[in-house]
């Protein structure tokens, strides 16, 4: 198999990060299938985000998984709790946010795993991000060292000695990084979407987390955002 | 808070290695809550077992989750793919079986972290073994060791300094040493189910995999099954 054929899961919300990632991985000659998350969330609208850009990039397969987390509740992506608004940029990048979903993913990469391994693929990308989430545990280095290590423990693939990476291209950037990158690669962010809380219709909040954060990147990368806000 | 009150997460599928588990963390003083999955297994009547044996132990919390891992296919637990018969116990016991669901164990874990950190539990209850299922990667020592290394950089419990920890009571104990254990406990094995492939009604087929096991463990243990088989 030369390594253009090589199959690579990617993780895509649709929105910024996971869409940046996507073109990253078809950049380096990887076959991406895309996976696809349904789990109650408020911004439910990302999903035809993720339509939208797995058909601009002509991916062949897309599963969308529909999982309850709900049913555990405790995070305002998911219960009955307010998405904060307007904050500080420092709020925004410190501690742990109420939109923190428990344990998402580790339960994302795991699916990923187990997609990997029914599709004869040992790469997934994840479009993580550590520096504008420091406060989410499960977007650091460290702990996608310790997935992957637990990864090739747990499969076939790892016990017929094969390595199963994740890959994670944007960890290390600014949001403004991730934007230049993808604009470079010839993304067009106009099909994605970011936003928490949507207004009817899914226009972006523009005072979510989230949406401060992707517009202070648009404006760092000195680059229009194509979306419109409310 | 004192040990007696202590929350622990039992993944509680009404087998008779999880219902053992249950009994054991029973009797180190836990406070078990029950996470079952309903993932498109063949043999789906194992939830009515899980939820006799949920009552039988006076479990004030069980969860029950869907999953579909039916779109990966590639099991003969979920996928259109015969369940093996009247193998030897080397062939059961040798080699990664038919009956490995991929990744099944670590998404499983995944719920049950996402469980544990909602329900303020640090600890976690599976019952993996590694003795009479050597096939299944996933349930090996070195495995649990990584996950567990994994789930404490994943959560808030981690990033906090709390450990969590997954107890594997079985992993080392053959089928009749289970059930000597269970047996000492008082746990009711005719409440419990093991089969892979049920006959309608749910009677057990008594020659797929699990039932060759679980006679096997019996006969071993000196100990009547009470469940009937075909």
């Amino acid at each position: 198999m030369t390594s253009k054929s090589k199959k690579a899961i990617i993780l895509l919300s649709g929105g910024l990060d996971s869409t940046t990632t996507l073109a990253i991985a078809k950049s380096m000659g990887y076959h991406p299938l895309a996976l696809t998350f349904r789990y109650g969330q408020r911004h439910e609208i990302e999903l035809e985000a993720s339509k939208r850009v797995a058909e601009y990039y002509g991916i062949e397969e897309q599963v969308t998984i529909d999982i309850n987390l709900q049913v555990f509740g405790r995070s305002a992506l998911t219960a009955d709790i307010e998405v904060p608004k307007n904050r500080t940029l420092e709020e925004v990048s410190t501690g742990i946010p109420i939109t923190y979903v428990p344990a998402r993913n580790t339960i994302f990469l795991s699916y990923g795993l187990a997609f990997a391994e029914v599709s004869d693929a040992n790469d997934l990308f994840i479009g993580v991000n550590a520096l504008d989430y420091s406060g989410y545990p499960d977007c650091r280095a460290e702990y996608i060292t310790a997935y992957e290590k637990m990864a090739n423990l747990a499969t076939k693939v790892g016990v017929e000695g094969h390595n199963f990476t994740i890959h994670t291209p944007l960890i290390h950037l600014s949001k403004a990084q991730i934007i230049r990158k993808g604009i470079e690669l010839g993304v067009d962010y106009g099909l994605t979407h970011s936003c928490y809380d949507p207004a009817p219709g899914g226009r972006a909040c523009g005072t979510c987390d989230s949406c401060l954060l992707r517009k202070k990147g648009f404006e760092e990368a000195e680059i229009e955002d194509p979306i419109e806000y409310e």
